[in-house]
């Protein structure tokens, strides 16, 4: 009976990068209905060609969230697989597979679903908007900065004005997953390139005041120089509601366990730091809050070679299964 | 009972263009047990980038034979679309699809068996080499002309020698397929671009004189200014043998219906002429031949939009039913 009420419970999973991947490689495992909602903001390296050369939607996130639920790990390896010469030079095949599609059918959704077909994918993958957008944030100096990769790689302003041009018309297939779900999980992931691309836009806004689902934000490990330097816990849980316009979690989770010296010093080099959390501030906020052990112990290995997140020997990341366990937790608190 | 034995036919097709793809189509129909012998001679367009580009072995031809094989015309119109702007134009898809398995396992025959697998093909598809050959043909000054697509390009001498560089190792597969077929077909196709690069592999041609499977050849319908100018069905059927080393056909199976007059002529304009018979000069072979009408009736429509076959309104082709249940007969002769 327990395992059959597991198995029903509908997980909607919001973000696109690797924290979204991490994410859904753990609740695929315990929940039957499992939706990705991918942010479209992505324009660098093979997807910002893509979109410029061919004038597709971006399909590099939505390729790694394919792959994350995808159970053949010979097809994981081809949509990852990057060509390393010729006018191929850097693309991902899942890439060009979804570009060939979206061309073929002349819609991004029905390549998406199709390829998730072809990927005998466990859950759905869906693009929040396909509107055909460019994200804008706030720089230092007051004036716009746009375009995903350029806002990476510029200096921006402190819990800034963020937008899409043009404005983006929600997925109705994406509002529908939020409303319809029990728990709606906001993955771990670069605040501002691939979590408020998804906040923003007003109709998936309304769908997580709206939706009877348990709201859960699964926190950041570590700081970015810059745009969340100092951040705690509670900063990015309050930086989500501000982007999403408005206080809808009724769950942060956030890790309390230490990465090892090594490792916070490899990071620190780069000036990222170990996430801080205050409990007595987070007791003053209208969320519940659960600080967990939920570090991944072992540094990934040549049998994970065909996840992204394996592309270095070793990084603080979330132990996918601990995650899902503790979401689990929360639904059925 | 009767079914059980149609279903039970293990039939090979030879060869790798428009008329293997025809057959292909055709066959699977009738026969359980259906493998494509493709020619590794290509070198032109996507291919013959990808191959320059990426050292791969030659996708074009293995994937027009996937895509007759598989059933589902979504994934037929996906492995032939091309790509028409940035640096990916004039790419087939199924072309880099071939590609990046290729590279990913390092092996094209692994690839190949891959495809097919996400393919849900009915039957194989196997290449007749793994070697990395370029295809010489003898010149008009007898000196040789290399590759496949300066060949079709350049005049070359009438029944010319013909050979592979390097020397073509036999794919085991190849062989086995032919050993243990019931029927084996050549198919029409461009005797000396596509049919000779599989018939002057030692290995093949061995196979081809042991087993104990029957031995059609399907004659081409026209000639080609040139290289086949003026040939008969018996013409060709000697070509076949001779590329092949010597006498191994059971059957000639012929067309003896005429393509309306306006095809004629539009094909005569490009030099390209009905092939003729002669059934005094046919009787006189060691072989047994079949004059039959299978020649398409239909222009080819947009329900075939996936095909290679109907890039344009009309052509004079076979028809892939008739010519299939022709087969079954002579092999329940």
């Amino acid at each position: 009976m327990a395992n059959d009420e597991i198995t029903g419970v509908k997980i909607v999973v919001i973000g696109g990068g690797t924290g979204s991947f991490t994410l859904l490689q753990g609740v695929k495992r315990y929940a039957k209905h499992v939706t990705a909602l991918v942010n479209m903001a992505d324009d660098g390296g093979s997807t910002g060609q893509l979109r410029d050369e061919l004038g597709v939607l971006p399909p590099g996130d939505v390729r790694q969230c394919l792959v994350a639920l995808s159970d053949s790990p010979k097809v994981r390896d081809l949509f990852n697989y990057r060509f390393d010469e010729g006018s191929l030079k850097g693309h991902a095949f899942g890439n060009l597979f979804l570009t060939a599609l979206e061309k073929m059918t002349g819609s991004f959704g029905e390549a998406v679903e199709l390829a998730g077909r072809v990927l005998n994918i466990e859950g759905r993958v869906e693009p929040v908007t396909l509107s055909d957008v460019t994200l804008c944030v706030e720089g230092v100096d007051g004036r716009p900065v746009k375009g995903q990769f350029t806002i990476a790689h510029q200096e921006i302003a402190k819990r800034p004005k963020i937008w899409l041009e043009p404005t983006a018309v929600a997925n109705p297939a994406a509002v529908r997953a939020i409303l319809r779900a029990d728990l709606v999980v906001v993955a771990p992931g670069n605040l501002y390139g691939s979590l408020a691309p998804v906040l923003v836009i007003d109709g998936i806004r309304r769908a997580l005041h709206e939706t009877r689902a348990k709201c859960v934000y699964v926190c950041n490990l570590v700081t970015k120089p810059g745009p969340t330097d100092g951040f705690t816990v509670k900063d990015f849980a309050s930086e989500i509601e501000r982007l999403a316009g408005g206080e809808f979690l009724d769950y942060v989770v956030f890790n309390n366990d230490e990465p090892s010296p090594e490792l916070m010093e490899k990071y620190a080099h780069g000036g990222e730091l170990v996430v801080k959390y205050d409990l007595n501030e987070l007791r003053r906020q209208h969320y519940e809050f659960r600080g967990v052990p939920i570090l991944a112990k072992q540094a990934w290995t040549g049998a994970q070679a065909s996840d992204p997140i394996a592309s270095a020997r070793s990084f603080i990341r979330h132990d996918s299964d601990a995650v899902a366990r503790q979401l689990m937790r929360l639904y059925f608190a």
